[in-house]
């Protein structure tokens, strides 16, 4: 196209394919990981979300240079923090503030944020221009927003593979924002060091459609907007919620998880939360629970794709689709035995 | 051996083969245990624990026979309910009287006790003979004690086909007892109508040793032993727990788990357990949520026993077993992607 000819719609998309060749090259994307160009990790992020196989392999290499390489010196100093709460909890405005606190004492910051427009019930009524404003146009932080299906199911995954990228590229706080209804909680807590969990003032009324375990997985809780008018409020619900835990079995690393208040909009509080967070990763740093923590997270998470695997091989059969309705039917009106129903279709598949 | 010969080491055997085979004859338990017959429910039972292939055929059958006929009288009048606390909290004496008030109301009992001599830290000092004296004896209750293993693992599904056949061999009310320490809890909770949790007074301290979340898998609280100088310790737990549950996510069914008092050495408190536990099932039942938790167990019984089945059939591979111990090695120590090694063993096994 040097001769300043279009190029035929042939030559178009061998060069446009090439160009996606070359803007999921491994070597160059892990080159620019690395150096931290941002560019280079917004491919990256969206490489590994891709369902093509082809992509699925680069993603692969990337990942495990990532896991080689960076290993050593980032993964040790990282901190993963899932934070979660109902929509209109303020979790933007926390996550803005705190964000901003730890790019100011040196910190990078990558952030995994809940797409607004797809949460429940509207979150921030400005829309999603307005949301994380100041941390999203510094250099050192980096915000990735993804959908959320209300569960985080079959995206996972990508969001371990890309708490590996943003460390790759040399993010080491990484926050995880979910929206607290689902199951992505469950899924959420496996892949963070450290979960904490926003509440409201008024205890207990926000909690209807939060997920049952949700507060006793919390590694630290904090009540927002305690500000104005809803200061006693908070004060009452961080009072409610410590007597509380107290009722509950401790963790295994035995850290009792502190109830803070804060507000985010007046900055009150926000210092304590920030040092907790801190006191949490070199309590768990002293004790070996962080490094258990995580090697635990990582063989659990390949035994789970080894069965998610061996699911997924067994109900994307044929054979099994056409035989489970009626099985499963049998089984919920209590006519067949639910381990007779379970053997007689894993011999089908055997047979297959 | 009518002529009063000494039978021969091969007849001997033969003899005993046809005794067992006419101890598991199926009709004829199947007629026992319709009949009520204590003997026959006590050799359903041990067949079904056992792992000789013969013997879960015969036990198959058996159970079919049980879900087909005894579904339509039992089933929808039969309550199960987990029991569940630390060693020391009083359970064999909480069974012992909540048993023998529901004998008493016209009730059929089936308990599957914990083995107290397997129990962790002891619990009775007496021993197991002094556990529920008075209800062993009753013609209406069958007390069948199994292997606290601290966890059910196994013997899981063993449970579920126990109270199949207390069911089938008319017992109405089936109370499971567990320990509370291990995974037990999560497991029985997918196999019974309600979950009960005994407490002990003096909140949060005996709950060192108890799986967290157990609380709030709870249907039903009681704070026991509360007499004597432990009644207004008693009397605090059970407002700090009253309290602390009003923080926690609703159940689905929308029952505000009750927080209960009660001494079961001086009978202090018991018919308002008993009440509660027969208004917990009566508010299931007009909500239709107790017919469809029993749907939902056995759906999620068939399915967990199909991933059971495959996993089963992955791990017992010899190719799989010497090349998981290094492939999990890599991946906790953060050198290989959980993903990448998953799919190696996958297509190991897929190969074979």
């Amino acid at each position: 196209m040097s001769d300043g000819k279009k190029p035929s719609p042939g030559e178009a998309q061998r060069e446009f394919l090439a160009r996606q060749r070359g803007n999921f090259d491994p070597a160059a994307l892990l080159d620019g990981l690395r150096n931290g160009d941002r560019n280079s990790l917004a491919r990256a992020l969206t490489l590994v979300e891709s369902d093509r196989l082809e992509h699925r392999q680069l993603a692969r290499q990337v990942l495990e240079a990532c896991l080689r390489d960076g290993s050593a010196e980032t993964r040790h100093s990282s901190l993963r923090i899932g934070i979660t709460g109902v929509p209109g909890v303020g979790k933007s405005t926390f996550i803005e503030r705190l964000g901003m606190m730890l790019v100011n004492a040196g910190h990078r910051v990558g952030v995994m944020a809940v797409d607004p427009s797809s949460e429940k019930s509207g979150g921030s009524i400005l829309g999603d221009k307005t949301r994380m404003e100041k941390l999203s146009a510094h250099d050192a932080a980096f915000i990735r927003p993804s959908p959320a299906r209300g569960t985080l199911g079959g995206v996972a995954d990508r969001t371990r593979e890309h708490i590996l990228l943003f460390e790759a590229a040399g993010y080491d706080i990484v926050l995880v924002e979910t929206v607290g209804v689902g199951q992505s909680e469950t899924a959420v807590h496996s892949m963070v060091d450290c979960f904490l969990l926003l509440l409201l003032p008024g205890a207990g009324d926000e909690l209807q459609g939060i997920k049952r375990g949700i507060v006793e997985m919390a590694d630290l809780l904090v009540v927002n907007k305690s500000d104005g008018d809803f200061e006693k409020r908070a004060l009452e619900t961080q009072r409610d919620y410590e007597r509380a835990l107290h009722l509950f079995p401790p963790t295994e690393s035995g850290w009792v998880p502190p109830v803070l208040r804060c507000s985010s909009t007046i900055q009150y509080g926000m210092e304590k939360v920030l040092e907790q967070l801190l006191a949490f990763r070199d309590a768990m740093q002293a004790g070996g629970h962080f490094a258990l923590r995580r090697q635990e997270q990582a063989g659990s998470w390949m035994h789970e794709a080894i069965r998610d695997g061996l699911s997924a091989g067994f109900y994307a059969n044929s054979a099994i689709r056409r035989a489970l309705a009626e099985e499963e039917f049998a089984v919920r009106a209590g006519a067949v035995h639910p381990l007779q129903a379970a053997e007689r279709l894993l011999s089908l598949f055997r047979e297959r």
